[in-house]
C-alpha cells in the first residue's frame, strides 16, 4: 500500500462532508456576485472541471479528457476494455445560475467512485464518471454541446455560433480547451456506444413538483420533447370599439382567448386520461403601433409550446391545436398564421434501468416515485443514441437557472445512496 | 324684394347640388394630402367655418358667433326671442380624417334653413343651425370642447392642454378665434338652455351596422357611455414551461383568456336579453423584459372597456367583470390588479324627439330603424344638459376618423329630408 493510498483511506471526511466541501469550493470559484457563472469552454467551466479533477486525483481516481474535452474519471483498475456504466452530468451553468444544476450529478458520480475505491468494492461492471461541458444553451443557443459532440451531432451552424451572439465562436472556444474540433466538425462519433451498458444521471429537479409532493428523491420516466411555434399571428379586423357590435366583430384577442381556453380544456381532459402534457403560451401581444383601449384589436401575436415525454401525445395535441385554430377562425372570422414548427424529440428513460433504480431505492430503504423531466438533459442525448438511460431527481426549491436554487444536502445524499446502490448492484 | 334675394331665389342649384359643391369645396380647402385636417381653433376649422358662413350669407341667412366662437346661423326673421330647435354638428376633424364626419350634419342644417328660406316656409318654432368647434379629442385630449364650453363644462386642465401635447394651449387657441376664455375659464354657462326646445344632429354612422343591415338612414336611440380600465395587471407566477405541471401553475395568460371567455359569455347572454353592450380588450401584452416561449407567463397587462347606452347595464357588466376577476383569481391562483376606473356617462336621446323623427321618416316615405351610437357626439352634451335631443345617422362605409369615409350623397339627402320633415312639422 503506497503512502498516497494510505492517505486517501485515512481521509476522515464522510461522503456528505466531501460533497459539502466541493459545493462550497465551486461556489467560491465560480460565483459572479449575483449567482454562479460557469461559461462553457471558458474560464468558469474550466475552474469547475479543475476542482473535480483535483478531487478525483486526490482520492486516487484516474482522469482523462475525451476528444470533446469532457473529463472522464475512472477507477484505477479499469483499463477501459469492458463495457461500463456511465454516471454523468455537466460542469457548466447558465449565467447567474445556481450552484447545483449539473454540479449535483457530477459530485454524485465522484462520490460513487470514491466510495467504490475507498471501500474496495468490485462493481459488477466498470463505473465511469463523465463530466461533460456545454450542457446549457445559454451561451451558444444549442443545448447538450458536450454530449452531442460525442455522438457527432453538432452542426456547422452550431460551431459557428458566437458566445451570447457576440463573443468568440463555439469552434474556437472548444479548440481552446483541447477539443478535436476537426473531428467534431466532420460529425465523427467520438464515443463508442458499445462501451456503455447504461447512462445514469443525478440532477436537481428544476420544477416544484417534488417540493409540492414532499419527495426528496424521484426516478425520471422520460425527458419531455416539444413542438413549438415561436410566432402565431391571429388576424381579425381592427375597428372603433364603440361602433361595431358583437355580431360584426373580428376581434383577434377574443379569438386568442377562445383558442387558449379550448386548449386548456383538451389539456385537462388528456391529463385525466393519463397523458403527459404541458401547454404554454409564454408570449402574447397586440400590436403597439396601432392598439388602443377603444380599438378592437385587429391582430395579436403569441407563442405556442406543447411538451410531452411521448411523441404521439405531442403530435396528437398539435393536431388539436391546428384543428382548434381552424374552428375558432371559422367561428370568430379570424385567421391564425403559423410560422415554422420546431420539433424537439422526447427521450424515454429505459424501462429496465428504471426498474433497477426502483429496486435500488427499495434496498436503500425509501420509496422513490416516478416523475417526468420537463427540462432537457444530456441523458436525452444518450437515450436517443440507443444507450439505456436513467435519471435520479433530487428535490430543489425555487426552480433552477437562478441564484436561488436550494438543494438540501440530506436529500442529495439520499440520491447519492440510490445511485450507488444502482451501480454497485449485481447486473 | 332686394336684388340679393332675387339672386338667391334664382340660384338654379338643387339642394343635392349645393351639398355636393359644399363637400367638394371643403375637401379642397382642408385636404392635407392624405385625408382631411380641420384642427379645432386653428386654420383648418376656420376655413371650414368660412365656407359655411359664406354659403349661409349668400342664401340670405344671418350668421353670428357665440361666446365660445361657434357659428350660429339663423333665418332672417328670427329675433332669437322664441325658444327654437337647434340643428347642429361640428366643423373640426381629426388629423388625416374624412370629409363627412361633422360636415354632413352642418351641411344638413344649412340645407334645412336654405329650404325654409327659399320656399318661404314658416316653421312652427325657429330653426337655428349651430356649427360647433372642437368636437374631436384628437388635438387636446378632450372631446366636445365647443359644446362643453356652452354649458360651462370645461375644466382648467382642459384649457391648459396643448395641441397634440406640444403646441399652444387650448386657452390661447380659443382666444385666437374670439372665444371669451375668461367666462369659459370661470365655467360660466354661455348658452341659455331655455332657448332650446330640442337639439337635433345628423351625423354619418362611424361603424359598419347600417352597411351590414342595408339602412340608408337610422334614428339614434342613445349615445353609449363607458367604463374603462386603462391597465389591468394579471399577476401569476413565472416558471420553466417544461418543469411545472398544470396543477402547480399560476399562468397569467391562461387566467386572462379564462376571464375574457367568461366576459364573452356574459356579453352574449345579455345581448340576447336585449341589453346594449360592447366589450373590448384592445391592449394585451406579456412583459417583454422577461417573457419567453418556454417560460410560463407570470404577468400579463391588458385594457378593459365596456360601453352601453344604459348606466345600469354599464354598472351591471362592471360588477360581472369584478366578480369574474375574483373567481378566475381564486380558481387559477392569480391576482387581477386594477388601475383607476374611468367612467363616461351615457346619454339617452329623448323619447318624444325619437317619436317625432320616426313619424317624420314615415311621412318622407321610408322606414328608418333605431340604432345606438357607439361613438360620442355633441348631442350627448346637450342631452345631459337636459335639452331633449335626437340624432339621425346616415350610412357610411369604411368607418370614420380615416380618409376612406364614404357617404353616398343620395343617402345623405334622405337624411336631410328626414331632418327637414322633423323641423318643419307642427310641434
Amino acid at each position: 500500500m503506497t503512502a498516497a493510498i494510505v492517505q486517501i483511506k485515512a481521509d476522515p471526511r464522510t461522503a456528505k462532508e466531501i460533497a459539502t466541501d466541493l459545493f462550497d469550493e465551486l461556489a467560491r470559484a465560480t460565483g459572479d456576485g449575483v449567482g454562479i457563472t460557469r461559461e462553457c469552454y471558458a474560464e468558469g467551466e474550466d475552474r469547475a472541471i479543475d476542482i473535480y479533477r483535483t478531487c478525483a486525483e486526490a482520492f486516487g481516481l484516474r482522469t482523462s479528457a475525451d476528444a470533446a474535452a469532457n473529463l472522464l474519471v475512472t477507477l484505477p483498475g479499469d483499463d477501459g476494455a469492458a463495457p461500463g456504466i456511465i454516471v454523468g452530468s455537466h460542469a457548466d451553468s447558465v449565467p447567474q445560475g445556481g450552484n447545483y444544476d449539473g454540479a449535483a450529478g457530477v459530485i454524485a458520480g465522484l462520490l460513487c467512485l470514491i466510495r467504490l475505491h475507498r471501500e474496495g468494492i468490485e462493481p459488477p461492471a466498470p463505473v465511469r464518471c463523465l463530466i461533460m461541458r456545454g450542457e446549457e444553451s445559454a451561451f451558444y443557443g444549442r443545448a447538450n454541446i458536450g454530449s452531442r459532440a460525442l455522438f457527432g451531432l453538432l452542426e456547422a451552424k452550431d460551431l459557428a455560433a458566437k458566445s451570447r451572439g457576440v463573443g468568440r465562436s463555439l469552434r474556437d472556444a472548444m479548440a481552446s480547451v483541447g477539443a478535436d474540433v476537426d473531428r467534431i466538425g466532420r460529425g465523427e462519433p467520438l464515443f463508442d456506444a458499445g462501451s456503455a451498458l447504461a447512462y445514469l444521471e443525478l440532477h436537481i429537479e428544476q420544477g416544484p413538483v417534488m417540493i409540492a409532493r414532499d419527495l426528496p428523491v424521484s426516478i425520471v420516466t422520460g425527458i419531455r420533447g416539444n413542438i413549438r411555434h415561436r410566432k402565431v399571428v391571429c388576424r381579425g379586423e381592427a375597428g372603433h370599439s364603440g361602433t361595431i357590435p358583437r355580431w360584426l366583430r373580428k376581434d383577434a384577442v377574443f379569438a386568442f382567448a377562445d383558442l387558449v381556453m379550448r386548449l386548456d380544456e383538451h389539456w385537462r381532459v388528456l391529463l385525466e386520461r393519463g397523458l403527459d402534457l404541458v401547454v404554454t403560451t409564454g408570449i402574447v401581444a397586440t400590436e403597439p403601433a396601432e392598439h388602443a383601449i377603444s380599438r378592437i384589436p385587429g391582430e395579436v401575436e403569441f407563442s405556442f409550446e406543447v411538451r410531452s415525454q411521448s411523441h404521439d401525445s405531442l403530435e396528437a395535441f398539435y393536431e388539436l391545436f391546428r384543428s382548434e385554430c381552424r374552428a375558432v377562425g371559422a367561428e370568430r372570422r379570424v385567421k391564425f398564421e403559423l410560422d415554422d414548427r420546431v420539433y424537439t424529440e422526447p427521450a424515454r428513460m429505459d424501462g429496465a434501468v428504471i426498474q433497477k433504480l426502483v429496486a435500488a431505492g427499495e434496498r436503500t430503504g425509501f420509496k422513490s416515485e416516478l416523475l417526468p423531466s420537463g427540462a432537457g438533459h444530456d441523458a436525452a442525448v444518450f437515450a436517443n443514441a440507443g444507450i439505456p438511460s436513467g435519471m435520479i431527481f433530487v428535490r430543489n426549491a425555487n426552480g433552477s437557472h437562478n441564484p436561488d436554487e436550494a438543494m438540501d444536502i440530506d436529500d442529495f445524499m439520499k440520491g447519492v445512496d440510490l445511485l450507488f446502490a444502482a451501480v454497485s448492484a449485481p447486473a
